[in-house]
């Protein structure tokens, strides 16, 4: 019934290196806490977070602020996936709705763009706890492409 | 023209002294992250993180996850200051949009409850760069009351 | 890639002459609207509405208010087909991204409970003019489910 | 604590008459509804319908879709009111949260721009039942502008 955009039509226009590059580099929060990319293809990402004890708030799940970290990282991936290195493009807005707890273990937010617009693209993340097939949680978001960019 | 709830009218229902405990204890990256609580009423609450580098995105400004992640906790504060020491209540969801480039510096973000409910809770955050006057973002969440308090 | 909840595996608990009913009777703005029920399951439904004049808005497309009444009854729709007549279920939160413009045709609504709680039940609608396979529009929202009834 | 934007700084730059007109001859259903234009300032802007009978849902109060629609409307009326007779300024997202039952009567939104971008606008509206001064939902709200008028 889903409808995704040319996911896997066309080859990403950002390699999974070059991704980890900018991570290092220019998110250094994202690389503190170990993200790893999957995959990314044409508007598409998976990426991943490991476990870990710092990630945990009562209850002793992983916490929200990590599952949007996460969320927003990887569409940002899908986003450069489908119009490549862009680093400035930013998120404009960004919904999330938590379903199930994911327990104490990794997360896995496999990302994709519903719409390529010229200066706004707006996808959709599902994040899972590792190994599990259930929604943790629902992500919708809207990236603002800067014009110099989506102009060329 | 804003109808906040009972802001001021009842003493808060937890300590900044506890909440900080809370977070030291229970939140380690927010306490990893230097989060300060400034204020916390009866449904309100003002936090605020210091600058970092690590906090910083492409563009040279805090990223967006830092924002999501302190607007979650300051909410959490603001429901805590009406309901008393209730770790498990949980974010049920949140959606946060970008109004203005806050800069490298800190965010203070001020959070008010706008409909305390018996199973979930509403709020608003206000995000602004530290001594702006000018939202840097806006966000609305609802958390969701564990039933063996709300009932109590 | 999408994990749809039981769709499919529970026969409706709602049949959609019984939902059409519910309508007519109690929703007269929907039941004015001419919103057609095409299918209804278990946690999942997909309505319509025709085409009219009376539902553009400048730019001689289907105006906002129609996708978001819409999205609002196919998710309703969807919820009584997972747990049976229970009209006081009510919209808890709403959000909506437009996508594209659908022209001035008929809309479809495909819903889908995501997670279905006790309390709380969230799901997804995606919007298409009628005819096309193009998102026009995505919908996530949660409908809070009276305790009478989800205490049963 | 809330930093309104402009609002009041400037004059609207439409007349409450001109918004009339625009309601009257492109979005016929608002115009069905009865929707009255209290005031538009520069960003700002209260709308409300009346009572009706056709407005409500079970629980004999008003629907989420007619809330949803007058926020909408509103929000639109106050953006006019900061860039002028920009009819094909369309809603780019929506977020609303459902605080307290209305009830059966009129209601009144009261929108504010919170950021006037050159592409997108974002601002929140309060929806209240009449002579409530109780918020009965939360709305924030993006609009895009279209390129000719916005780089005018």
């Amino acid at each position: 019934m889903q409808k995704r955009p040319s996911a896997g039509a066309s080859p990403a226009r950002i390699t999974s290196a070059a991704f980890k590059a900018l991570l290092r580099d220019h998110l250094p929060m994202m690389a503190d806490w170990g993200v790893k990319v999957e995959t990314i293809g044409h508007g598409t990402a998976t990426l991943s977070v490991p476990a870990g004890r710092r990630f945990l708030r009562p209850g002793d799940t992983v916490s929200g602020p990590v599952m949007m970290g996460l969320a927003d990282v990887a569409l940002y991936a899908a986003l450069l996936g489908a119009i490549g290195p862009v680093p400035l493009a930013v998120t404009s807005n960004l919904t999330i709705n938590f379903l199930r707890k994911p327990g104490a273990g990794g997360i896995r937010a496999e990302a994709a763009i519903l719409r390529l617009g010229r200066r706004l693209a707006t996808g959709e993340v599902r994040l899972y706890g590792k190994s599990s097939d259930l929604l943790a949680a629902h992500v919708i978001s809207s990236y603002a492409i800067p014009n110099e960019i989506s102009g060329a």
